[in-house]
């Protein structure tokens, strides 16, 4: 999100984008957060909340079923004009940059657009060199920022606040952007954040700056005490890539089985993934399904996640 | 259509789904004829049917044009809020479970599925594992119920009752989930079904156990007579597997040729097809088109289907 | 457009199709032009233009951004029913003629239908074999009517009048359904069209019969005094099927690049371009960004050009 307040400014700040929770300050993290609780109480007693008009572009670039399905779903309830594009059935076939794509999103009447982009910084370069508002679907290895937002909201909806809190992130952290967006948030929200993984896939000491942040050095060291535990979702393409050997390797040394469950994990710890969920990979069944797991309320969040978002970038304070 | 009715409550039973034809009680399968014929002369008289606000996804895990569409329709006509999936762009590619993609869609504010899949009894296994609302859109071989019942209301818009009627299902009665849900229907409507086809796509004798099921020796033997004959649409891959030679082979045995049409059935016979129709495979242009062809009428009821059984499982009645 | 008026019935011409330039009677196209500049001007003082209601089947046979969303923004717009059809998802991969999936459509409630298709003559065939009106989106290399209408539509914009303006066209002349709807439409403006590209993919002389319409022998002789430069699109596909060497070459030969612009076109001459734009081949980016350059401007158009044509073919006059 670009800071462009002035300090005398602080009811309406003029963010025009959300590119990353990184450069987000924790002011700007709580209002939203605080958002997201309004539209949520407010979607719940029923009551319908319009959006002022404007039309929103939806680029997908990557395959996706819940990020997809939950900004288009966020843009219904808010009665926003929406574009549904997928990168198969258009022109980006046919070598049309991204900047002209945007251009012409622009021209036909977007005012947002939603970008997800295999490349990290395609949401930044298209926020650079268009008109138009952009939200961060995710791009790349970089961020993924609603996702950072909903999971933080989550969290909070459990435990009112996250001082003093732990979160373990466990899996592919060097690829993640879903990592990379809880690492921004948790720790300016208070709390602490452990990462494990392969060794292959983990960051190096000096990648992680934050404080708060901590590379552990096995599962055990990860998730013992903490309060939640973040399964990432193991990317099938990093097979081919030589990061790691099988699938059945990985669940063995990686996965979060019924038993490091047991032995390890804190009864009251809240199981979280971002999904699709790789069920016997990273996850078991019966931890994925267990009462402590908020997995389907991570999905549901979402879309009020993404409600706030827009109606946060349109002005509107709840 | 799962039955929980209880003895005392005969109006407005508790049905959540619609998974196939050959567990529905006779009473229900009228009622839901007699919603489709409300629902069609209310539409024609101009009348609008808003349904109770619901969320429908459509996931479609096969190519399909009609059904879909026709789906999508119904369901914009009644204001239903709507999610269009289709496998190709989403995280099905990633491997997620059924279960999973179907309970992130409930997360997402879906009350209803509409299914198809390639897969006999995932409609089923949907309506046992998830909360959803399921509408089976055509499960593998097994049945395609709203296709039965769009075209029982088709051969009573015509003929007012089915008793002691004759319908003959031509083709490759083996696979069609179409002709199962046929099956199932019409005789409980009073109807006689004759089944042809080649040798290695007919249903051996022991798996039609229903009355009024007849699987003929020759093509005059199921058509002479028949009040309507329903060509079957055939599916290119049946080449591959073995199961036909060619398709120049299969119009020679198996389609309604002008020859054959002329030769053997009734000129008052009403001409059916799911479609979509190879045409000058499974059935000439010259029959296809002819008046007696209520192919194009099909489809029309085909919306009209939907919408009564989008109101049916809401619990209208009109 | 299928000219069916009578001698004395001239307000209200009972078109129903718009498939073609070529066949435009003069007056038809001036009555068009200036629906859409009413529609323009109707939108950006923020009036709403709500068209009679219709339902419209949006079939597009190859991959488009621009067109494609286009027409969804101006059916959204004017509140038409839409359903948005791309083939890669539909029966279509099942064998189904063109006609029978035109009919389902029709029967499933769609009035209209909007084709693009890689077939020349699309369009006219489902005007000719269905009860739909046809708006055609580019057929083959026959002809993109709505291009070519808002193409004069922008360059009237900028220059009240076309009468005695010369336009450039450059590039793959023979395959361009583009040049050939403005070769259509703009000498019945009063413009003149300079025709250059390379000679395996200019018209034979004889194929160009219109008045006012030359065929260049140099890059010069097209564009020098020219009022207004259109490049249009390299299809990469053209490479492979032997008309063309290598990008670099056509580039060379055959590009707006910066130093062709500044030695031989007018200062006050417009830039235009179809889309999407492979920048650093027909066109550099200097020169596709400058302020004469108009290419975002035909986008906007676009929207307002298929607006107005829906409401022409429904009969509406503002």
């Amino acid at each position: 999100m670009n800071v462009t307040t002035s300090p005398t400014e602080t009811t309406l700040p003029l963010r025009r984008h959300l590119l990353d929770l990184a450069s987000m300050p924790q002011e700007t993290l709580e209002e939203l957060l605080a958002l997201i609780a309004k539209v949520k109480s407010m979607h719940l007693a029923g009551e319908t909340m319009v959006a002022p008009q404007a039309s929103v572009a939806n680029l997908f670039f990557e395959s996706s079923t819940r990020t997809r399905f939950s900004f288009e779903v966020a843009e219904k309830r808010l009665g926003l004009q929406l574009l549904s594009f997928s990168s198969s059935t258009s022109s980006v076939n046919k070598g049309e940059t991204l900047r002209d794509t945007a251009n012409t999103l622009l021209a036909l009447g977007a005012q947002f657009i939603v970008i997800r982009h295999a490349s990290s910084g395609a949401a930044q370069y298209l926020a650079q060199c268009t008109h138009a508002q952009v939200i961060n679907a995710g791009d790349g290895t970089h961020e993924h920022p609603t996702q950072g937002l909903l999971d933080a909201f989550t969290l909070r909806e459990s435990w009112s606040s996250l001082a003093g809190k732990s979160v373990a992130i466990i899996g592919d952290i060097r690829h993640s952007r879903v990592a990379r967006s809880n690492i921004a948030a948790l720790p300016k929200l208070g709390a602490s954040v452990r990462l494990f993984g392969p060794a292959t896939l983990l960051p190096k000491p000096n990648e992680i700056g934050e404080r708060n942040v901590m590379v552990c050095h096995s599962f055990e060291e990860a998730v013992r005490g903490a309060d939640a535990v973040m399964m990432l979702r193991l990317q099938h393409e990093r097979m081919t890539q030589g990061y790691l050997s099988h699938l059945r390797d990985y669940r063995q040394g990686f996965g979060l089985t019924v038993e490091r469950y047991r032995q390890w994990v804190r009864p009251d710890a809240l199981i979280m993934a971002p999904g699709p969920v790789n069920r016997g990979v990273e996850i078991d069944d019966a931890v994925a399904d267990n009462p402590q797991s908020v997995i389907t309320k991570q999905v549901e969040n979402g879309v009020f996640t993404r409600m706030a978002v827009f109606l946060y970038l349109l002005g509107v304070r709840l």
